[in-house]
């Protein structure tokens, strides 16, 4: 006959995936009822609007039913209280080693991200948020767990890349990012503002702080990837990434244009200067085939990526057409359905970069 | 018999075209020697290698060479020395009712700028700097006198669009701003560095520091249109060009993206935020034409600058293509040669513009 007991053991091999905890350890199982073969488990979720909730309570209830044949399960899903949300975080903040004085910190020392990457240019318009969006969905498929930081807070371009626009969540444990179709956890001003249209009319400090913010306070859990979206330009949102986050390198984009090449230069100069490492460069807009004869030609004159990449003791990682399937995918917020095999030679030495980087905490800077 | 008393007079009638006063005024004729039909002049320039010391000397051997038949006109030019121009400057703080005691703010007093026009953008490479760059040198084929402030400190694009590199030289009156082959007078950081690819890693304050520096200490002299090249974005050089400088109206220029078009639309927003009048739109990269079969196409889709023009209540200004002519001249610092029939409707509609804006001091703001 089962007992509640072994009911509960088996809850505590179900994980919420945001927490990487049990849900049991985390207090999250409020009720267990077993009568005869019916069981009834409560689940009161951090959030309301949990969007992992269907995933922890098939999760639930496969682990429950797998107890023993034809058992009844009957998951019920309710949201925390006050007091339990204050208990979950106070539990967590113990195993964290974090005194009961250092509460803002507790999402940073949650997080768990293995790798930081920053898609820099120096240059606007030559494509750097698409290709910074190229590259956390190419990471996506291989399966890795991926999240964007959008530090172009006052042109923010990737949520609508990615067609996400929900609101993000104020969760216990942080901001809760909203997910795209294929599974990237994604932040960005744009996603908190009423209107997209909307101006953000900053001066730097309270650029540096939303990014901070972002990186700190932003329940990323655990990422394989990071992938930071930065501005054109090497003012405050680029030296807030460079000495904020534990960046492990950094992707240069740029044209075929002479004038793209000198201002991209200094990008990548500011990137040598702060000591982080240049992963390589992504050519885009490299040339255009006519849809009406099949002509491929430059717009933009022969450029000098390879020259690039050489000045900076670096790779070459890929040079991209202008393709109009992938402006309109952009336009769509699909940006995740595109594949070019042109991306894919930088992907795959993106992946051997990724290999070797430590695990870091966002508390930690 | 002429008489120095007559050379004089006639050399009263000779300005320094930057200074807009006449050169005896300024102290500027250190010697005059008559001899027979034999006249020698010196004339003590107020920096060493003055870009106008042609134009100058020209002007006087005219000038004196008309008093009489055949004579024989001796122009010599010098450098004042530190004394002659203490003289000049005193003379001129006097005369602009400055008190010793606001030396800085001699240039400011001095410059006589007749409208600003700001060119914006939001999104990085829509070809902001392009469209500011043809604005000046259409108007300054019409006759005008035009400067252009490089406010785009981390990314300038206008030194290389004009092909312009030499540095500004420290004139007595301010900062003597270099001029293009068609005489535009152009101010960039880019042009007071070492390497054109060095990075300008600064924080807000400084990019605002070197904006109003631009503007203040710049000895501009009589313009009609100073153009404002801003960068990407709506933070600290955005701000600081609406707040300390006499903007009269901002030119919007956007791509047929769906993205920029979002991103755009928030500098517009800022600009109706800081209360400073939309002249118009300009659609860049609206389409290219392919140079083997001719055919006509849009590479980013059909863009929507007619519905952003109309949402803020101002003009389409111009549709340009993506030209390679126009791209080869910029990449080699002939902009001014481009000449373009869709780029002169807007160009009238801004004259019309120009027209009743008041003439303005950049010490006034």
């Amino acid at each position: 006959m089962l007992n509640k007991k072994q009911v509960v053991q088996a809850l505590e091999k179900v994980m919420d995936p945001e927490i990487g905890r049990s849900i049991v350890e985390l207090g999250m199982v409020r009720e267990v009822k077993v009568v005869g073969s019916r069981v009834k488990v409560v689940i009161a979720l951090t959030i309301p609007n949990c969007p992992l909730k269907g995933v922890i309570a098939k999760d639930a209830e496969e682990k429950v039913a797998a107890l023993a044949d034809g058992l009844d399960v009957q998951i019920e899903l309710s949201t925390m209280t006050a007091e339990e949300k204050k208990r979950m975080t106070d539990t967590l903040r113990g195993q964290s080693g974090a005194g009961a004085q250092e509460q803002g910190s507790l999402t940073g020392k949650l997080n768990r991200v293995k790798a930081v990457v920053a898609v820099m240019s120096g240059k606007g318009g030559v494509g750097k948020s698409t290709a910074a969006a190229l590259l956390a969905a190419g990471l996506r498929r291989d399966g890795l767990r991926v999240g964007v930081l959008d530090a172009d807070v006052t042109g923010p371009s990737i949520p609508k890349l990615f067609g996400v626009d929900d609101a993000p969540v104020m969760g216990p444990l942080g901001i809760v990012p909203p997910i795209s179709e294929q599974g990237v956890k994604i932040m960005s001003i744009n996603l908190m503002l009423e209107r997209k249209d909307e101006a953000v009319i900053w001066r730097g400090p309270l650029i540096s702080g939303a990014i901070k913010q972002f990186w700190n306070d932003v329940f990323w859990g655990d990422l394989d990837v990071l992938v930071v979206d930065l501005p054109p330009g090497t003012s405050d949102a680029a030296l807030t990434v460079m000495q904020s986050l534990p960046v492990d390198g950094v992707v240069i984009v740029t044209s075929p244009q002479d004038l793209a090449d000198m201002v991209v230069r200094k990008a990548a100069n500011m990137a040598e200067h702060m000591k982080v490492g240049i992963w390589g460069i992504v050519e885009n807009m490299s040339y255009v085939i006519c849809p009406h004869c099949g002509e491929r030609y430059s717009l933009f004159g022969e450029g000098n990526a390879a020259g690039m990449a050489r000045t900076f003791n670096t790779q070459l990682l890929a040079q991209l057409p202008i393709d109009p399937e992938l402006s309109r995918l952009c336009d769509a917020g699909q940006v995740e359905r595109y594949e070019s095999a042109e991306f894919e030679g930088a992907l795959e030495s993106l992946r051997a970069k990724l290999k070797g980087v430590a695990v870091k905490g966002s508390s930690e800077h």
